[in-house]
């Protein structure tokens, strides 16, 4: 299990046994290590062993292409109640970090990404968050194996694809009553297209948000809203099954 | 366990063995109901059985104040990535959706409530949310407790309370290396004292967001945000504990 | 011309030479009354004459549908930077709060509006914001007038309908080089396809933006965005002639 | 009287009888150019010359400070509803954009600024914005000249100054009935003092706006709010004098 080695303003990525040359020495990382310890380059400068938290996850995983924000898997898990013990379909894997946080809050995830090589990475990436065991990434495109899949009673469906809208319109067959559908989509067209398909499919709840989140500036002259901005990610979409 | 029967667009909370009188007919809750079953009333209208998923409680938790809103509690989860496992530290518990919400997540939570009657009431709402067990509500200040709690080591420590700062001065203490503090001040004034706060007990990573959430809605006429606007909860202020 | 009588947290439009009973007595608007001055009731409350100012139209326009709200107005005038002088093409009329707005501040405005006793109600909305003079309100469609329209040399055309599409595609046509084009639309969609027009029409500078507006509630507890919310409004649309 | 001279993507800002050298040719304006005619440089490169519109302004302008992006002098003008022949007292004139707009809008202004240096700028920029009659710029303190203005009946007060809060104490004898109080403050805790301020004095219709804008991209793919974000200028505090 790969720890983050923290000191100096500097993070490292090592796993046990791993030796790492840097300007301030080098870090030889003992097999036993533990987070929480203290390890020491040959020049004597400490680094504290730290396990990876969600927004870790974020920075460390190896990237296929954009990955969802922090802060629109929070609102996944917020809007839609995840928790330990649920069943989730997911599909794009895409970097994994989406599937990955489900996981660690205890769901156990079957994420689709259709692009194999990107399928591989993802599955790294679910070993490097501890949830290899809960999150299986199986290559492929959902929308070919949903006979298959229909009746598993799904807590949650996740999606984040072009073609979102066939998975939408099985989710009645896909889902557990009261389970939630939760689609990310970029674009305004793509969500209303979601919406649509997920009324004509007979879902409940659904609704569409946009977030627009903003850092404040504490400062000697007082307080304000960033004036740098922050931009658009993408619209959540929301539906439940009625039964 | 009690159920959420849905039926009818109705949806009522239910114990089983408990009844239900409606102009629909009485309806016999059996001892062993489970979820996803049908159950019937006299007059022959079916009511699904549903376990509660997180948005459930938000609305059938019993209110000692106004709960924290789902996405907020999503955007917690989402910015510091709470799991399985984790040890949270959590004041003022209020109705509980917080606490309930990273108890399902699989953490442990310790939560300070400090009116003794509004603990009893978060405790009921633990047994309903399923997490009695993982969730323990104290009556009492915490900032009174606090040097019995430094040492703990708290993956996250969340706090919904007028003296938050008083914790915040002592995070470094409550908190595992990496671990999170978030902090829900719905005033300027008091988030900008959290964020000095953070700042000067050497939390690092300290930033402070607002967050502004907006239907979208999706008619014939076209997609448009909601006309109704979305108002202004609370702003969120996360920071990490550096070792 | 009428005048705002404001007295005891009330305001009447009257006229000169007009009576108005109410349980406040009876208020009898002398024949040249000026802005400023008092008049009292027979009862003895006193009232104060004052201009229409434009906030005020938007309230005292007799109202043919949803008026453009003020920000709208401001931001169309902001963007575009109308002045003294500018002759502009407004379609459609509408209430007329933006013609009028336009014509106080120093436009000559040719206001197009399909319906002939909508028409008939903007002139007299005109009259009462003191612009009758400066804007034209011509029932009719303007697509259907374009012709003799080109070569104009519009400052600034503002659009505010459902076919405002035809009229942007003619826009370089009736524009001065550098004069602007401002289009409101409610929907996403309808601005995309205005956005597509303009550039496909060889305007430049083309941009669409979306406001979002808040309160501030300044309290005993302090300050924060209103819980109330603002809704959406409609998007503008601004592009200029390259020459 | 300078026109902007546009050709090949370029922009130039030329007096009648100057000439400009590029690599495009040499550029000589004749002494009576007037909006819309075309010169060619020695090349044959055409330029046409135009007027400077509002928004050019905001580009032309020397500056010296940050001026009021176009966005938020529209939001004063359209929240005051200003119009011709209105009287405005403005502080402070910074680079003096707004008083500049108000003034093609045809207010009289009188524009204080307190460094000497930028008030002559000031005045330079309003020979370019053509508002050299209209607008007053005078260099000083407005706090130290208010009791020779008490009794002007300003249609409409201006603030863009730290010490905006004095000035607003006095605004109900600064300000003819129903006039109009417009603050642009950058800070909370600013805006929260100006918002108070006003109450104390008296002045009706306090509201205190934050305006988030942001643009949409249009696109092959679809429609959505810009990924880059729009930052925070200022809050705008309105008032007005009740009577």
């Amino acid at each position: 299990m790969a720890y983050l080695f923290v000191g100096e303003g500097r993070e490292y990525l090592l796993e046990p046994g791993e030796t790492l040359e840097s300007d301030l020495g080098i870090l030889e990382v003992p097999e036993g290590v533990a987070a929480g310890e203290t390890v020491e380059t040959h020049l004597g400068t400490e680094f504290v062993a730290r396990e990876l938290r969600g927004p870790d996850l974020f920075h460390h995983f190896e990237r296929t292409g954009a990955p969802m924000m922090p802060r629109d898997i929070g609102l996944v898990m917020g809007h839609t109640g995840v928790k330990q013990g649920d069943h989730v379909l997911d599909a794009g894997t895409g970097t994994g970090v989406l599937a990955a946080s489900l996981g660690r809050a205890g769901a156990e995830v079957l994420s689709y990404e259709q692009d194999p090589e990107f399928a591989e990475v993802a599955r790294e990436n679910m070993e490097l968050g501890s949830v290899a065991d809960a999150v299986e990434v199986r290559a492929g495109d959902v929308t070919e194996e949903i006979d298959e899949l229909t009746g598993s009673a799904f807590d949650l469906v996740t999606l984040d694809t072009a073609d979102a809208p066939t998975v939408v319109a099985r989710a009645p067959e896909l889902l557990a009553p009261g389970g939630f559908l939760a689609v990310y989509s970029p674009f305004v067209e793509a969500t209303s297209e979601v919406v649509e398909t997920a009324r004509e499919a007979g879902l409940e709840e659904v609704e569409s948000l946009e977030t627009i989140q903003r850092e404040m500036d504490v400062g000697d002259r007082g307080t304000r809203p960033s004036t740098a901005g922050v931009g658009h990610t993408g619209y959540l979409t929301f539906a439940r099954n009625p039964v």
